[in-house]
């Protein structure tokens, strides 16, 4: 993740655009879903220039544009375009899951794009095992598989206790290393990546030491509740292996005001690029 | 389901098109995502015209469109709404499943729809626990959760030994179940489905008991290796209660030939309508 080493920071942007929250200046007169769609992904473009100066990944959230359908879709396909044009690191977050043959067709859904068109990695559900994760892992793209969530209903499945010890997160953990000991790349980490929510300190640093090669996508940060203490143990000890989102926060940092909107944007990635830069130990 | 009772069969067309299996005839001339959107979305349009008459109920899966990009989801959109127009029940098999407040936004994209555009069911992963599942339970609309996968792979997690007894797939079962419990309908079933793959008869019954007001939606019959025997557990005492799907067995009846296609589906359908049915003791 060449991206990320070039403004020092391990930070990544979410992006989670909705209508309501958009700065009043950028709210369609109507509701229908193409102006809908147009009017998000204006937004979302502005939020790629406001952090590229200091952030290097994005995670797109797919529903947020899913719902205005395929005009959402194509919107969607437009931002990817663009944040690669930028050089950005991007994560299709689409939390994709199917038995094998579908997984192929998601597959193809997330890369079978135009050169320089589509995102280097997608979320997927582990549920399925092994067969619903390979098809994921083609040459220069990657997997980040659910491990454990950020959300309260999370536990309920996750957190259900082992014949064998550990939790359910703890098996998904040792498939997801299992899976990923084969592609392993130069710099020592699989192109199998793992989710992990930053709510738990004790179970972060217990999944990092079950998955010691897979890289962690740490969404909420900042606005679920996670904060700096729960996010450290998913780093290595040299500071690398973990990228942490926060998308209310930093994409919403104007509060639905029009003025400067995009500065104060810009802002808060500077600030958040800085605390978790800080955090790793990159600066 | 009152679609089903008119044709006397709780029987599904899973319709999972690719463009290697069309007949010669539909085949795009480029490899264009726009042309293939359009030739999946009209050899999937002659497969509801074909099943109609005997089966009530259709599965489609997104993955097949969303790999054609936004012309596949547009495709996609046109196929569903045709599909109601045909008063088919119909089932979105997106298996989408994320926190809770993109799961709002999943539930939108499938049920916010033109008047009559939208699917009946959605199927989703339920790895998120509650708050990933809730948000798709609206009025005149249901999920089915992912309870146990038809695939090889789908052992690995879902059948991992809890320390509480059974397995994974168990404790997923009995969350459907809670879950499920507030939102069941004049016809003693709830709104909250689960998908079982018919694989597995032991398991099978087990999930039955453990889920009585649950809707089971079995995918995986013929091609995916599950037959009649495996199929009957799913089913109440009184043959009410599960919905069996084939898809390959059906949908590419005529072998990629062209002469009388449409007219093969369709017998394939007959004959797996009545196979069901009986099965079932609805006929």
């Amino acid at each position: 993740m060449a991206a990320l080493e070039r403004v020092r920071t391990p930070a990544c942007v979410g992006l989670d655009p909705v209508l309501e929250r958009l700065p009043q200046g950028l709210r369609p007169r109507t509701t229908e879903p193409a102006a809908a769609a147009e009017a998000i992904g204006e937004f979302s473009r502005h939020i790629l220039l406001a952090m590229t100066p200091f952030i290097g990944c994005v995670k797109v959230q797919s529903a947020c544009f899913e719902r205005f359908g395929h005009w959402g879709v194509s919107a969607l396909e437009g931002l990817i375009r663009d944040a690669k044009e930028l050089r950005l690191e991007v994560i299709l977050d689409a939390k994709r899951g199917d038995i094998g043959v579908s997984a192929e067709h998601y597959a193809a859904a997330a890369f079978d794009r135009p050169v320089g068109a589509a995102p280097d990695w997608i979320t997927v559900n582990g549920y399925f095992g092994e067969d619903g994760i390979r098809p994921f892992l083609r040459p220069g793209h990657g997997a980040f598989v659910l491990v454990r969530t950020s959300n309260p209903g999370g536990v309920r499945v996750q957190g259900q206790p082992l014949a064998a010890g550990g939790v359910v997160a703890d098996a998904v953990a040792s498939m997801v290393a299992e899976i990923g000991a084969d592609s392993i790349g130069a710099r020592g980490f699989s192109s199998v990546g793992a989710v992990v929510g930053a709510t738990d300190r004790p179970a972060a640093a217990r999944l990092r030491e079950a998955m010691p090669d897979q890289v962690f996508l740490v969404p909420g940060f900042g606005a679920q509740g996670g904060g700096i203490d729960d996010v450290t143990p998913c780093f290595r000890p040299d500071g690398t292996g973990a990228v942490v989102t926060a998308s209310r926060s930093v994409i919403y940092a104007s509060g639905g005001r029009d003025a400067d909107w995009a500065r104060r944007v810009s802002d808060a990635a500077a600030s958040f690029a800085d605390e978790i830069g800080r955090a790793a130990g990159w600066r």
